[in-house]
């Protein structure tokens, strides 16, 4: 069995990425990573009449972008796996209606991204495939219009809220040999502890992020010191503050070496308070800087954790609380 | 590489399914397959305030039913592999939220089913885990009122209609033998014909069912009548009748050892036109009456191909055609 601990994965034959490809809007592209980017969109329409479609758009231009980044056509994808916030997944599905790629669908909110690397990384690992595309994505004018108001509104956001990113990101994995390997993963379970303000998601993911954290480092006897960056997905400001204290009380200490790519991705002058969110968060940072950083050896272990939180807007209509999970991944640098 | 073909998968040790349970409302129970469903309600809310609470706790009770029907307890299955209609899949999230078990949530519309049986039947075979649960469910009143009209609006049926199977089903897929293993494994690509009627999903879905039929028959050079039982999940009357008659212009002619579960469930008296649909269909019938058949030796090699709808209210709205895809398992009986 290649499960160790609790809820941890140690691939055998660890999977490569061997390509990958991120587009984000014009918000994102005066962000932080702007040189990292493959594409920044001048029009977050994307030429497109509706928000949604111009997600979509950003979902299928992620794919292809991946898919030819590392020399390869699409009939050479055996699989794609993908998600995304819009009720019934519809960004990913059209995506794959024009693909056609054999897909899986897959929703884990804002942690789809990683919990598609780590089904993609089983299925290569486990000889069902030799060429597996993870994508997914957001758009911050989409995603408004679904979980929260109007933007026609101008509704005023609350000090704790996050922005949506808009844009999407792909990976491509592989059973051939590259610089960036998954090693390890860890599913994460279900975490609720009782937070219901919906425009506090850092705060509702926090402790999913520990859980899984704590997990990894259980499981794997290793500690945060071990790791040259360990990276949460879209906790912000308040929820990765949160996290270091949790974790800290849990006896793993967070050093330099954390951060959080919601709180990196924009420039303090942007206005998003807490920072990045969405699906297309993580997304755009791993296939961007982080990716890269690992493949000219700045970089050489890697622990990427991505929250979601699970709720509908029915749910929390309904009085729920926020029901939230997080997934890792252990990615290498060096072949 | 255990894939052959297109996009076939051979299982090099085929994963059993060594439990399972079927929870249905009323109205299932009075059909034609009331004697196999393992719990039939008498109140279609379960005793909840709402359709959505009934659904979740359906779903809850599928898998707990499912757990405790090989012996087993929570904390004995690796990882949860679920689905629903719901947006943001809510049904899934909090019922793994309650069982705190590790949890990949996935979504083919009604195709979760044999989804989850694909994805967990390869973590299986991947030697990643011992024990997967897959779970899906839907809810009639749930399903209407999120994609349809208000059911207190009393809104007239069109006579290409389906009704919702207000119904749960789990699997437990295990490394262990048992009298029925998953053998085979054909993963869908996304179909579009173009057809935009929400209210003939059996004909929009006929399409996605011919492509992943055709491309398993092709992959593994057998032919319909190689097969005990070919089972769709809810393509209903007419979708059959299309499905039927397309596959047999493509070189292949089903007998009648076909079947499909949302014509099968319901009574003729039942008034639910082309039959039953929704991701309970599928999961209550082969959870119920499909594996009792293979298990008592009636039943020897089973296709079942689920197939699901990929469209949102939104995207319907925004006058998009409906894209669809088919998953399909082949199931065989005896250790």
């Amino acid at each position: 069995m290649k499960k160790i601990g609790k809820q941890t994965i140690v691939f055998s034959n660890p999977p490569s990425i061997i390509g990958n490809y991120s587009v984000v809007g014009p918000k994102e592209g005066n962000g932080n990573f702007s040189k990292y980017f493959d594409k920044i969109l001048e029009d977050d329409k994307f030429g497109q009449d509706s928000y949604e479609k111009a997600e979509r758009k950003m979902f299928l231009t992620a794919i292809e972008g991946a898919i030819k980044s590392c020399g390869m056509e699409k009939d050479d994808v055996d699989v794609l796996l993908a998600g995304d916030l819009m009720n019934q997944i519809i960004s990913s599905n059209f995506a794959a209606r024009q693909l056609q790629i054999p897909f899986l669908g897959m929703f884990g909110a804002c942690s789809t991204m990683v919990e598609s690397l780590i089904v993609g990384s089983m299925l290569i690992d486990g000889d069902f495939f030799g060429t597996v595309a993870c994508a997914t994505g957001s758009h911050f004018s989409s995603a408004e219009k679904q979980f929260r108001y109007p933007l026609e509104l101008g509704t005023q956001r609350p000090p704790t809220s996050q922005w949506t990113v808009t844009g999407a990101g792909c990976s491509i994995l592989s059973n051939k040999k590259s610089a960036v390997q998954v090693v390890k993963a860890t599913i994460g379970k279900v975490v609720d502890w009782n937070v219901n303000d919906i425009n506090n998601m850092g705060g509702a993911m926090a402790p999913a992020a520990l859980e899984t954290l704590y997990t990894f480092f259980e499981d794997t006897k290793t500690k945060p010191a071990d790791y040259d960056l360990i990276l949460t997905g879209d906790l912000g400001k308040i929820g990765s503050e949160v996290l270091r204290d949790l974790l800290e009380y849990r006896g793993y200490k967070l050093g330099s070496n954390y951060g959080d790519c919601g709180q990196m991705i924009y420039t303090n002058t942007q206005k998003v308070f807490q920072g990045g969110s969405g699906c297309g968060c993580v997304a755009s940072v791993l296939n961007s800087y982080v990716l890269e950083r690992i493949r000219t050896g700045k970089l050489k272990n890697v622990i990427v954790v991505a929250t979601g939180a699970l709720m509908s807007t029915l749910s929390s209509q309904q009085g729920d609380s926020i029901p939230t999970i997080a997934h890792l991944v252990l990615l290498k640098g060096g072949k």
